[in-house]
C-alpha cells in the first residue's frame, strides 16, 4: 500500500476560480480587493514568500501593495504604517511577514492590525474567538488549509485521536483549538520539544499534523497505519549531489507514505493552502467591508 | 495508598491575606478596588454564586456592587449597562453572572467588557493572549485556580500527559492552553463528548482534570495510579436518606481516592480556587488601572 498524496498545489488550483469569481463580484460593486504587505528588511526567505503572495493576489485578480521598510525601522513607525492602512478604506487586509527584527514587539503588531483587516488572523481578537468556538472571525491561514486537506479526505474527524506537533502560535494552538471545536470533534493531543514518549503518541494517531521544522523528526515507524499525515515543515539540508546544493525536506520522513493512508508531499502539500487561505481570508475581508 | 488532598478551601484561604494587604496597600494610593456584578434574573443558583463572590469580596476589603437585572432585558440595554461601568474609573472589574438568558448573545456581552476590568477573562483579547502564549492579560479564573492546585502538589508537570475532559470556553479550552504553555510544558489532549476510548486516554493520564459536569462519569479504575485528579464537576443527585434530599457530587467517582496521588474533593476542591482567582483578578485590575 502506498499512501495518497494530499496535493496541495492542485487543491489550492481548484480554489482560484471561486475566488476570480468573488473578486469580480466586488468589482462590479467598485471594490477593489487590496492587500498590503508589509516587509520589514531584505531577507532573502522573507523576500520569497513575500513575492509568491503577491503572484497569488495577480491570478486572483487582488490588488496588492507591498510596502518595504528598512530592518532598523521603530517600533512606532511601523505601528504608524499599520495606522495608516487600518484608517484607509480602500485596503481590506494588512499583513506583516514574519520574521520580524528582535527589537520589534511582534504581539504588539499583531494587535495593532484592525481585526477586520486581519488576514493573517494573529490579532488576539481573532484567535480568541477560536477559544470561545466562534469561527466567526479571521482564521490563521495555515490552520484553515490544513482543515481543508483533512476535508479532502472525506474522512469524519469526528472522535479521531489527532495529534499536533508544535505549539507556536501561528500554527499548533490554532489548530489544536480548530480540530477540537464541535462540528470537527477531534481528540486533539497537542506536542512539543518538552513532551516524553513521542514516538507511542504518534503510533495512537490516526491523524498526525507535525509544525516544528525540523527535518525527518517524525520517524516511519511511528506512523499509524492508514493514518492521515500533514506535514508542515519545510526545511533545506545540504545535498552536494544536488544543482541547488539543498534537499527541501519536511519533518517526517519519506518512509511514511508506505505506511499512511494519506500523506502531504513537501513542497506542494501544506504551503500552497497557506497561500490560497490567504487570498480567502483577503476576499472575506473585503466582502465584509 | 489514600490519595493526598488538594483542599481548595485551605489553599484559597493562605492567599486572602495576601490580597488583603494589596487591597490596603491600594487604599494608601486612595484607590478602593470596586467589582460590579451584573445578575440578569433571578435563578437560585446564580444567586447564590453572586452571594459567595461578594462575601469574599467583603472578606479581602473589595467594595462590590450588584447590579440585579429583570430577565427581560434587551441586549442593548445590558451592553449599555455594561458600558456605563467600563467608563466609571472608580470601577476596576465587571463580570456579568452566567448563564444569560437565551435572547442574550453572551459572546457579544464578553467582548463589550473592557479587557481591562475583564475580571473572569472571557474577553477574546484576553483568551486570544492565551493562544499567542502570553500569561499578561487576564485569565479565567476556573483554568488559573486549577494551575495554583496542580503547582500545589510540587510535582513538574514538563512533558507529563495532562487530559482535560471538556471544551468549554470558560474551563477546558483556556485550561488546555495554560497546560501546553512554555513553562507548564504538559502534553495536552483535549477530550470531550464525541471523543472514543476515553478510558484508555484517562488510564494513560498523569494529570486528569475533568470538567463536564456528568456525576461519576470517570470510574475509579480508568484512573493511573498516582495520577492528579482535578474534579471540577459540581452537580446535585438525589438523596432521601439525607436532610436536604440530594448529595453534591463531581465528575470523578469516590473510589478514585484509592488509586490517585493526589485528588480535589468536591465541594471544596476547585470552587474556592476559581473564587479567591477572582478575587486576584479584580485585585490585579485595580493595580494596573
Amino acid at each position: 500500500m502506498v499512501a495518497l498524496i494530499l496535493d496541495g498545489t492542485s487543491i489550492a488550483r481548484e480554489l482560484e476560480s471561486g475566488l476570480i469569481t468573488r473578486v469580480e463580484n466586488l468589482k462590479k460593486k467598485s471594490i477593489i480587493t487590496h492587500l498590503v504587505v508589509i516587509l520589514v528588511g531584505d531577507d532573502s526567505a522573507s523576500e520569497i514568500y513575500v513575492k509568491n503572495k503577491q503572484i497569488m493576489c495577480q491570478r486572483i485578480g487582488i490588488r496588492s501593495t507591498l510596502v518595504n521598510v528598512d530592518d532598523d525601522i521603530s517600533q512606532d513607525e511601523l505601528e504608524r504604517i499599520i495606522d495608516e492602512y487600518n484608517d484607509d478604506d480602500e485596503v481590506h487586509g494588512i499583513l506583516v511577514q514574519s520574521p520580524l527584527p528582535e527589537k520589534i514587539d511582534g504581539l504588539k503588531i499583531a494587535s495593532k492590525i484592525l481585526p477586520r483587516k486581519d488576514v493573517d488572523g494573529f490579532n488576539p481578537i481573532n484567535l480568541g474567538r477560536l477559544v470561545q468556538g466562534d469561527i466567526g472571525g479571521i482564521i490563521p491561514c495555515t490552520p484553515l488549509g490544513i482543515i481543508h486537506l483533512l476535508e479532502k479526505t472525506g474522512v469524519s474527524l469526528e472522535g479521531k485521536r489527532a495529534t499536533v506537533l508544535g505549539r507556536s502560535r501561528i500554527v499548533g494552538m490554532p489548530l489544536s483549538l480548530l480540530l477540537a471545536m464541535k462540528g470537527v470533534d477531534a481528540t486533539v493531543t497537542i506536542v512539543h520539544s518538552r513532551s516524553v514518549g513521542i514516538e507511542r503518541i504518534c503510533s495512537d494517531s490516526d491523524i498526525l499534523i507535525s509544525a516544528i521544522g525540523v527535518p525527518n523528526f517524525v520517524k516511519g515507524e511511528w506512523i499509524k497505519e492508514d493514518s492521515i499525515i500533514i506535514d508542515v515543515g519545510i526545511s533545506r539540508i545540504e545535498d552536494s549531489g544536488k544543482k541547488s546544493g539543498y534537499n527541501i525536506v519536511g519533518d517526517v520522513e519519506k518512509t511514511a507514505n508506505k505506511i499512511a493512508g494519506w500523506i502531504t508531499p513537501v513542497p506542494g502539500g501544506v504551503g500552497p493552502m497557506t497561500i490560497i487561505k490567504l487570498m480567502e481570508n483577503t476576499v472575506r475581508c473585503s466582502e465584509l467591508s
